[in-house]
């Protein structure tokens, strides 16, 4: 914990924390929730036991039905209230296995896998020539018919950055390029994987379909292997490919969120929600993605159940079949429209075990100083002030979409999409003072915002759906 | 130059460019300009020639004026019209020596440097009681009088980002801790450095004292030392230290702004100005701050002005003590009054030799498909889109604050403040391959700016000065 900083000395001055709603009280219980969290190994504990006991956790398997009994087993062993699993159905779907070859005159075989939802090849897989495009945007400009009986390759490459805003560019290629290079005739899709490392591991993630369009399989290369297929096609521009999928799209399947509540000691229907997802993706063990968000949350409850008094309810809520397309959330949001306007306010931790650096808010401008007065107290771990347009994260944004307030605290995601959707998405890449880091944060945050008078409301302008 | 990816496969695509002002052929200029960036050393060649002959170049000092001369004599030899200085006056600023110990019953050395702009101690120095202040908050907290015959101690980690945003919260003590400390009866300001680096080199930068409110000496610690300082003051609160500062103001000296074009084909008095600044810090050799942003500039406006025909010239200005307080650049706006709306368009590189991953704007919104069509040049050199609120970098801000066009082209920052303002600011700290790829977007960016139909405008709500 060299890192932290949390002196206190004593005499310390006044918070200033007049007209924020935030009694000097709890900024002092949360400090002493900071100071917790750095020797608590609750958190670790359960990220060890999720990703070791269960492991690789898909949307709607098997194995992440074994998840909802094991959080429901940690949540009550915890002293969390109200432990339930909320049941809803969603579409499957089945990896099976994978080949891709390079024709003559350079035949070897490329590193791939199929995105999350493809659909597989016929027996004997797809051969045909290779159509390289640069971006998503030299595709669209492509004419429709204009691919027929080829392959459609996307090769731009992802941006490195701390708040991973290079993803959102890169990921455009995996979500729409399969209906895009449908519409213009393909047969297959191929495309970089939207990812940072070069560990010969291609991130696997969802392909969006569209009404109306044939699907087509949908494959990534790794970085490794894209950078050899550019070499490839400078010798020749259309070398043909072979690709074989045996992934397929099953029936109707069951998943399920999972929720527990530390019940507020005064305004027990008010809740501050905080959100993470139990399912991953299922090549890795789901140790970043998400299973520090689901550490994270449920521990910091757990130490405000534990050593505070919360005003307000804390609610956990640890989504099922995120990746598929946040159907979890969407099952949630459309449960819950009636006791909606009890939510005082959204949180997600779901970007890894990174430390929270920045806090964004989603809240009415009047309560920016309640805001301010929260940032306070968790600027020694250094977090710094941040944007007015967060949406708390990638499930609970279907909450803030719906009018929820909402605050994310921003992590460091530099090196978050080297592991993100790969087989290396493991254990060992967790380092336990970040994740410590993050339940302090959150542990303080929650309790603050559970007391804080007057609660929160949502902004004039509701962010959009992550 | 393997990261980068200028692939340019026979056949490209329609580069999409309709209503956007930007013509395939100046696409297709700028693409060859991004080659020649990859193997040009003109860059390198200036960045190690301004390290070496030159050295470190206080604003205002000897130093400054023959990097004037440097830069004079290199811009004509790479070509440049109309070289030329433009002189200004400013307060000047001597370091002297610096001395900071513990008094008992811990007596040891700390190692400090003072902050630019800093006034010396009486001989002897001052020795008093330290308070320590968590954050300037605290210290704005403090009641006026409360620190009569102490030395005020500002204790706040800068939090490491990729966009340098730790910083702005950061300088906060060291731009206003002084008067702030002053005007609640402070001796002397101590700090810790606005730095994130643990090399027990201390980060200097310039004090702002405040008008009517005495000015007391102000110095900064290493981070190492900082931390010493915090565990000391756990074992004693009000610990004494003796500081000595032999630092002083001189009188009104001499400084200055150098500037050469390449001139424009079409529209000569049209203007894409490009900033950087010629002056550094003492302590090292103005490597990354900012003989890069000197390098990048001007081999980016050298090969336009080798290889292609701009339209509108290209303005490269190198200002002259940006350090002590944007001297040079206020200067500038001051005597450019009148022909300030013939610039179209301005940018700084006064953030080290990362690279660059983004591109903001601050023009008219009219303008922003003209400014994608760039973006999508840049694109394979992984720079994303980004916000649209640049003011171009901290010189050029006073031009954008005054109503010009602005682009910003963000780097990486993440180690950045490892170096900034310490003797650590050396030439081997630059990759070669990122200065490279800076000059190509450069090169790009100028090229394709200057023959764009119709230019550029500023944006609705001008951006503020940084």
């Amino acid at each position: 914990m060299k890192t932290f900083n949390t002196l206190l000395l004593a005499g310390a001055l006044s918070l200033g924390l007049a007209n924020t709603g935030l009694a000097q009280e709890s900024a002092q219980t949360a400090k002493m929730l900071i100071e917790k969290a750095q020797t608590s190994t609750i958190g670790w504990d359960l990220l060890e036991s999720l990703t070791t006991e269960i492991g690789p956790r898909l949307g709607g398997s098997e194995a992440e039905a074994r998840a909802r009994d094991w959080a429901v087993n940690k949540l009550t062993m915890l002293g969390f209230s109200n432990v339930h699993i909320e049941p809803f159905e969603m579409d499957g779907w089945q990896r099976g296995s994978i080949a891709l070859h390079v024709g003559n005159p350079y035949p070897q075989r490329l590193v791939a896998t199929a995105l999350g939802g493809s659909i597989g090849t016929p027996v004997g897989g797809i051969t045909a020539p290779v159509v390289r495009f640069e971006t998503v945007q030299d595709l669209i400009d492509a004419p429709v018919g204009s691919l027929k009986g080829k392959i459609a390759y996307v090769a731009d490459k992802m941006t490195r950055t701390q708040r991973g805003s290079g993803y959102g560019v890169a990921v455009q290629k995996r979500g729409a390029g399969a209906a895009l290079a449908s519409e213009r005739g393909a047969l297959a899709i191929i495309i970089r994987s939207a990812g940072t490392d070069y560990q010969r591991q291609p991130h696997t993630g969802g392909v969006r379909y569209k009404e109306g369009i044939p699907a087509i399989p949908a494959a990534a290369l790794s970085n490794n292997d894209a950078d050899q297929l550019d070499r490839l096609l400078r010798l020749k521009a259309d070398i043909p490919l072979t690709l074989s999928m045996s992934s397929k799209r099953l029936g109707r399947v069951k998943s399920g969120n999972v929720i527990g509540e530390i019940i507020g000691s005064e305004y027990p229907d008010e809740v501050v929600l905080l959100g993470a997802h139990l399912d991953s993706w299922d090549e890795g063990t789901g140790a970043i993605d998400d299973g520090t968000g689901v550490s994270i949350v449920t521990a910091a409850a757990t130490l405000v159940g534990k050593y505070a008094k919360p005003k307000r309810t804390i609610r956990v809520v640890l989504f099922g079949s995120e990746e598929p397309g946040l159907i979890g959330a969407r099952a949630y949001v459309k449960d819950h429209k009636a006791d909606m306007d009890k939510i005082i306010m959204v949180s997600e931790s779901d970007f890894g075990s990174g430390r929270v650096w920045r806090m964004d808010t989603g809240i009415a401008k009047a309560d920016e100083a309640k805001a301010d007065a929260i940032l306070r107290v968790l600027r020694p771990l250094g977090v710094l002030p941040g944007e007015r347009t967060a949406s708390g994260g990638s499930d609970v944004s279907a909450l803030s979409g719906a009018g929820a307030p909402a605050i994310s605290m921003v992590q460091n995601g530099w090196d978050y999409f080297d592991l993100h959707h790969t087989p290396n998405d493991t254990l060992d890449k967790v380092d336990p003072d970040d994740l410590a880091q993050n339940i302090a944060v959150y542990a303080a945050f929650a309790l603050m915002v559970a007391n804080t008078e007057g609660g929160f409301h949502a902004p004039e302008k509701p962010a959009a759906e992550d």
